[in-house]
């Protein structure tokens, strides 16, 4: 049976829990403090060498790192990924969006809120990267104006690695009122079956 | 035919140059140039709202953005992408990884030093970039020292996804010395068949 290694604030680690209890994939659950340095022991990057939550071991002792390649592999040959080549190719635009111009200014705000001390010298980060992160809402919002979900009509992974920061988006200091069009979205995500919230820690 | 919008200097667009000269795909080329913001008009923000080269328009009208998507389209049920689904997860981390940890710090030092102006404010993210940079180059010499490729013993996209900024980190002030497993496989992904210089430019 898989284990993941995950750390339940993290949205990366949370995309992976929700793929899971989506799928109805069973799983062993180990946590990690990152705060505490859990991440970077010597133990720990032999499983990973870049010292990251999630990392999923499989049954035959790999460890896979980087929550949206874990998405696509737990999704494959479900309906969680498009069928089409066109619609997996839009799938990974939308993944690769959120790791490069989404994650960097949506999740790392809300990080440095929640985790640094109010007087680390990364708060002064936290104007350019709210306007970043303003600038990727915006490219979802106009992209759901006139769509249900990201690819294909249909929800799919990419929806799920988008909402994993987004819908905790406020938590970093982003007010979501102006994209109407992403609230709307994640109401739909939420209302997904089997959908479990951030905070969902799964059995040991 | 495919129409790919590109950047000669951008090694996002020379990874998806790489892939179709090395698949023989036909397709016409237009070049923007970045830094006269050709790509933030609201001609080409109408074919990707995100406003980034490289983005691949399809025969249907289709505009697929994101560098390492277009290398999926591109690659699907080619030998350039692992058969297993094991194989195909470990690529896709590999790309992942080259988004989130390396392309900001081995491709943007070199994005500073030779686009921006030598008395830029911008100047003064290098040090902290670099030394990212030299993190992530870490990690790819750490596998790659029982490795030819980074995945299965093959030359896969993870190879190009990876290759198209390392190769020309030194331009940024990454020295590639302290890497020989990383300046091994460089050597061998230069010499696979039908690959192409990052100055490359295809008939327009």
């Amino acid at each position: 049976m898989p284990r993941l290694y995950d750390y339940l604030d993290s949205g990366n680690g949370y995309k992976v829990r929700l793929i899971l209890a989506q799928t109805q994939q069973p799983y062993r659950f180990t946590e990690l403090d990152i705060d505490k340095g859990e991440t970077r022991t010597p133990q720990f990057l032999a499983k990973n060498p870049n010292g990251r939550i999630p990392t999923l071991e499989l049954d035959d002792g790999t460890f896979l790192a980087e929550s949206d390649a874990i998405l696509w592999y737990l999704a494959e040959n479900t309906p969680f990924i498009p069928a089409d080549r066109l619609g997996r190719a839009q799938c990974l635009q939308w993944m690769f969006f959120e790791q490069y111009s989404h994650e960097p200014y949506v999740a790392t705000p809300r990080y440095i809120v929640r985790h640094l001390p109010k007087d680390s010298p990364r708060q002064a980060e936290l104007p350019d990267r709210l306007k970043r992160g303003r600038d990727a809402l915006g490219v979802m919002e106009s992209h759901l104006k006139s769509r249900s979900f990201f690819v294909g009509e249909r929800y799919s992974i990419a929806d799920i690695a988008l909402y994993a920061y987004t819908h905790v988006a406020p938590q970093g200091g982003l007010d979501l009122a102006p994209y109407p069009s992403v609230l709307a979205w994640l109401g739909r995500v939420a209302a997904q079956p089997r959908h479990v919230p951030i905070t969902w820690r799964p059995p040991e």
